[in-house]
């Protein structure tokens, strides 16, 4: 073990080996993460201890070079993270003082491992929050450009999984299109609205130094600082259960795509062929081919459900920081690094699987056309209730319907004849153009 | 029970009345909350077939007033929602076709249960919303008004439940302000995202009519249509889901504050006297006078988690409606009817307590002033880890320190001395009118 | 509202009213469902305190009359706990000062509403899992009485929602059957470590009484009392949560029960029939029949997952009592109010549906068969995993197989040719003489 | 990439890294853990295939030395579960065909892996859940070791986290003895309860093999069979549920118990002395002494609720095996992971803080006897309730309280005066001879 940071002169007893295990837990392994965020945002701090006259103008250029060097190093798995640290705060200064000397244990001047963390997952989460935006665009576009090309392919759509009117692919693929388009704003809208710098608010408050926090904020690209610093500390935890409650939205509309697509993969359905590359076998059956790609997204969202209850239950406690805290790192860093490779793989499946015409059309049982009918009847000035129960009377003799013509037909706004592709086409375009000005 | 609306001509066997009761569950008392806003979006519907050529403007006319003088006599207390009827939508339509017979009978045309439940709820969740937000703000405002009467009092400030550094009033104040208009933004935000038509997409494939959807969602004050009908179904309870953790944001901030006063009035610190209008007392114990609703408020969080995790929990289903859906209503009701009250009561409670500045004063133990001293010497030039170590080496013949200037001191940007209250009023100023204007 | 037993003599300022319907939630409401138990637990004190030498017999003869009068009086509706009781067990006191003048303001010596609703729990926690036993113990007999009819009848067996191998509807139906006998297996177990009487340790401290608090415990039928007072306040939410997961397990299996049957009910599938009883129709499409009463006793799961997360919630506490413990109460009651009904209506539906052979059999395609002629190669001599390749090769070209040999030559235990259901129904058995020897 | 052990002869496309690399996730690492459970598990079904006459004994023999074999390596880091398996299963049959040639493509005969998972997580929950119990017991242990020691001690007893009556140390302690008693047995139930083997019942649906499953049931030391191959199955997950529930039962206690270490060694109480091996110090406050260990075993609750919650989202499917099913391993091992080094760290830090007797007396004010005083009037004849009304009136005037006394006079079955460690002792004492003689 490194030398701790908190260790005083002449200290004797300390933290035992046991105890030392216990309270690291996980979290040097999950501080190799966060650290490139932490990294940059030392090198802010370092900035704003200069603004302050606390640091000369040159020593805070050495710290940022260090600092940068190590960022390219970890990337390059030149340095490592390891287990001889406390955290992945204290290696830093530690490093620091090695490089440097003096000037390293100057890096701490007006922090705190408090508002270290708090900055470096504001960072991440602003980081992870733009990549689910990206991902749930990608596969908008991708479900999109399908549901200008099948929007003539016919297939039942279903209510309590009964066939319940004619609907088409086309339907189908816009429908989730426009929840992807909603998850997209939904994580564009929460990292602006987490998009706040708690650095220098220190242990939770403040320090007897005019540090320049604005400008530090500013040089973090953040939209804001968190002013109060008690604030800073008491949204720890807050901010991650929003920023999972984001992630939440789009793994739950996963899990209805992939049910959908196990269903429709089903022998018995029949509508749906997905690529070889999605899917396995078993060690006893020679005869399975199993979808378990779509099975794994599809439970993808117990993780996301599993961290927001883990973080929530951290939280009960009092103003300030507390170590319950460190809790809160596993369920966000889990969440997002089980829930964002399965949405990356989903528009590669989405554009890839092929749809079987046939199988969807013999669906298309004559029932199916009956609310159709009924509102034909209305339309032309029947009551609806009355030519409701006159559809019902005639059922058991109804003709096999024209699918093509119903779904043409059907011409309310967003329906199958007349999907309103544009509407939301533009919608991506404008988050898509708003995510890239970020 | 009143006829089923979906009962066919000649049809004999049906539920029973045991099968009956259990589909029916709460559902109708719940529906007693959503409908006002059922009879509001029935009326827009009914304008919307006038539109579409099914109803006469005439007809239009007649059916609105009439859902008009029912959501005055629901208000009155004249007319109730009672178990004779499935639920709020079939009751509407029995309604309106014993009042206005064959017309009564057309205001279905074009719209299923689905859509209808749909809108009803989205008007619910933006009107709860609003009501968030404002709670929020007015909690915030009472803070900052005693944030700047108090920014001088001042009290230790805590991590880990120990004694850290001198904090003040102002600056617990502002910081529980701070995280409040937080709150009220992600209200704000969640309401905007969720503010969007679903009426007129019919059971989940659109219909064979010209509905003037557009129409319909602006003269609902929505500021856009659900474009794709299976959307429409499909974002059932994911939208709850965010509304619920908007809410959560809110109470878990609540939970937070709630913990700092039950310990404040606990004897052993005694920084906080609540009025007596919020107490109680033991029925066995004499001496007993208790924080009730402190702790009530603390615990309201435990029901909107619940609600989270219960609407998560049942969404777990291919696209579509399926009957499962009810099961989304009790929790998202049940958490907004539990946690509204208690934010509304909080911000008198935080307007009437009062801090006792003796106990406040004697509390701050000379440890306190540490930090402040490693930090001037790390500001007179000495590296901060080697001031660190040497302040804490001086420790135990620390003298008593001045607590009204250290917190004078403190001038990082949000900190005691320098609290920056004008940007937090300023943001609040900014959701003000915002909401204001909705 | 009646007077607060808490009042003290000239005791002015009290919560106003606001204040109290925010305490009193739903509170009173609640203890309606409790109020038997904490009627039954009284006159058991009653008697304890006769037996401490604190009342006469003849006085505790009265108080136990009156209460059972009480009782009598409530059940026929002509006693209601009303909102002008801050909750039933001020009520109790209240009738019995009424009735009795100065004996009933004896009722409280010696215990405080904190052991009064602790034990009011345990005996309607032991009275529900008792239901929910005998509930799970009713579902598996009518499993099991059609497993014996119905064991000759093939169906495919599915992973992954895809066709594996051939199974039988006996098979499906003992399945279900072992698991909801583990269930009654674990309601009864969990009644069993709750069985303990928390009467007598008045406000978790204990009194300057010799309490005959073993005597009462026995009187009330407990197993054992719990020891400490302490403990009998610590474990309030504990027990709950432990009953909630009991009730957790039987929804977790009628989960997957109705989500095979909502898929076997499918068109594509058509393997079940379901009584018209348990259906309902659409309010636009004429056309449908919805399994509704399936699809709700899937959703069933979903509140009492939410009613755990509340109650754990809730629960992050110091010891003693404290307000919050409140709010353990709705969901404990909401959950068992919503999913006893449920698994009470899931006997009928199970005795009742239809099978259809035809569709069952005309499912079983020749691919099913290949693990069977795996398995035959593998008894006779070649390695198991040259076998499976050598089949997989063959498979294109498989003949179509014999389900009736098939599934009465798949012979190791369990299996559908040897379902051993001996061993099941004598674990009914044994579960249902223990029960009644309650 | 080792061979794919579903991979047919010929087969071409299969799943590129991408796919396998989400697919197998974490999987293999958390194998590692279930791997000596599955190695003991496949030397019982060679065994069971021996019985069969599928395999020669010699054949049994030599394929169970070799993973006796692997199981001696493994635990002597001379083998490692390696990326290059798909999972833990296909290694085991990977390196018995490695060094036994066609023998180890023999040892899958009538089994999947699905069976093969559910017989190690079997057995790996049946030793979590004694470790579980024997850690409980050693908790309370300590625990009663120093109620018998300091049942003397006087403290305060607080409710709403208020002053409430006169406490002691001992009846601290033994509350939370009994508590942890309570989680022992329950540990125990559940293990009783899960104690069945699903071995042998192959992908659900059982094989055409006359297996000896009671014979490799008792083998592996399993009270009884999963007779029902579905049911072996359609438990996966449900099992987990309840054995997490059990430990759920541990860590609630223990975050009560940390909650109130965490205000006892709060300098306003100051009744608590942690040993300095359990705490540590700030990065910039140099006062500070920190009980971190407290604080992250109040947390560790978090890390099991959420597991709860994963687990139960993940679970909604119909019948049989689905890919979702391995979502449940990580929730399990990391709860059971987090919670019992916690739990195993209890112990110590209980038998070593030290109590500061004078702060624990000091906080004995004189209101905290009035419960005491209006017993006494009762028990002289005065109903309580006008005994609770003339207290309440003198309080303010009231003399010190003898604590020494109040607490011997409490004489309640378990009060302080009468703490009953006989009765928790012989739990005790049971449930230890019960679990060594498992």
């Amino acid at each position: 073990m490194s030398d701790l940071i908190w260790k005083k002169t002449g200290q004797a007893s300390m933290p035992d080996e046991a105890v030392m295990t216990f309270l690291a837990g996980e979290d040097v392994l999950l501080d190799r993460e966060l650290l490139p965020f932490d990294l940059e945002a030392s090198a802010a701090h370092a900035n704003g201890l200069a603004g302050a006259g606390i640091l000369e103008p040159g020593e805070a250029i050495r710290l940022a070079e260090c600092l940068a060097r190590y960022s390219t190093e970890i990337q390059q798995g030149e340095r490592v993270l390891g287990a001889e640290f406390e955290d992945g705060h204290s290696a830093i200064e530690a490093w620091l003082t090695e490089d440097l000397g003096e000037l390293g244990k100057k890096i701490h001047t007006g922090r705190s491992r408090n508002d270290q963390v708090a900055v470096a997952l504001r960072l991440y989460m602003r980081d992870r929050l733009s990549r689910l935006a990206a991902a749930c665009l990608d596969i908008a576009t991708v479900l999109l450009e399908r549901a200008e090309r099948e929007q003539a392919l016919p297939m039942p759509g279903y209510t309590h999984l009964q066939r319940a009117m004619p609907s088409s692919a086309g339907m189908w693929l816009a429908g989730h299109a426009e929840c992807f388009i909603d998850n997209a704003e939904l994580a564009r809208l929460t990292r602006q609205w987490a998009d706040a710098c708690p650095l220098g608010t220190a242990s939770g408050f403040g320090v007897n130094l005019g540090l320049p926090r604005q400008q530090v904020s500013d040089a973090l690209g953040f939209a804001r600082m968190v002013v109060n610093p008690q604030c800073a500390q008491n949204s720890r935890g807050k901010i991650e259960v929003q920023a999972v409650g984001a992630l939440a939205a789009a793994t739950l509309d996963l899990r209805r795509l992939a049910w959908d697509l196990s269903m429709f993969t089903m022998p018995e359905f029949g509508f749906v062929v997905l690529p070889e590359r999605f899917c396995t076998g078993s060690s006893i059956m020679p005869n399975k081919r199993n979808p378990d790609t779509v099975e794994l997204m599809r439970a993808v969202h117990g993780r996301v459900q599993g961290a927001q209850a883990e973080l929530q239950s951290v939280l009960s406690l009092p103003s300030g920081y507390h170590r319950d805290l460190q809790a809160t790192k596993p369920p966000l860093l889990g969440a997002f690094g089980a829930a964002l490779p399965a949405l990356g793989l989903l528009s590669g499946l989405l554009a890839e699987f092929k749809w079987d015409e046939p199988a969807m059309r013999a669906a298309l049982s004559p029932d199916v056309f009956a609310t159709d009918r009924a509102t034909e009847l209305a339309a032309a000035g029947m009551p609806f209730r009355d030519a409701y129960r006159q559809v019902a009377l005639e059922l058991a003799a109804a003709p096999p319907g024209d699918a093509d013509k119903s779904i043409e037909e059907r011409v309310s706004p967003g329906a199958p004849g007349r999907l309103e592709l544009g509407l939301l086409k533009s919608r991506v375009s404008a988050l898509q153009s708003a995510e890239s000005s970020n």
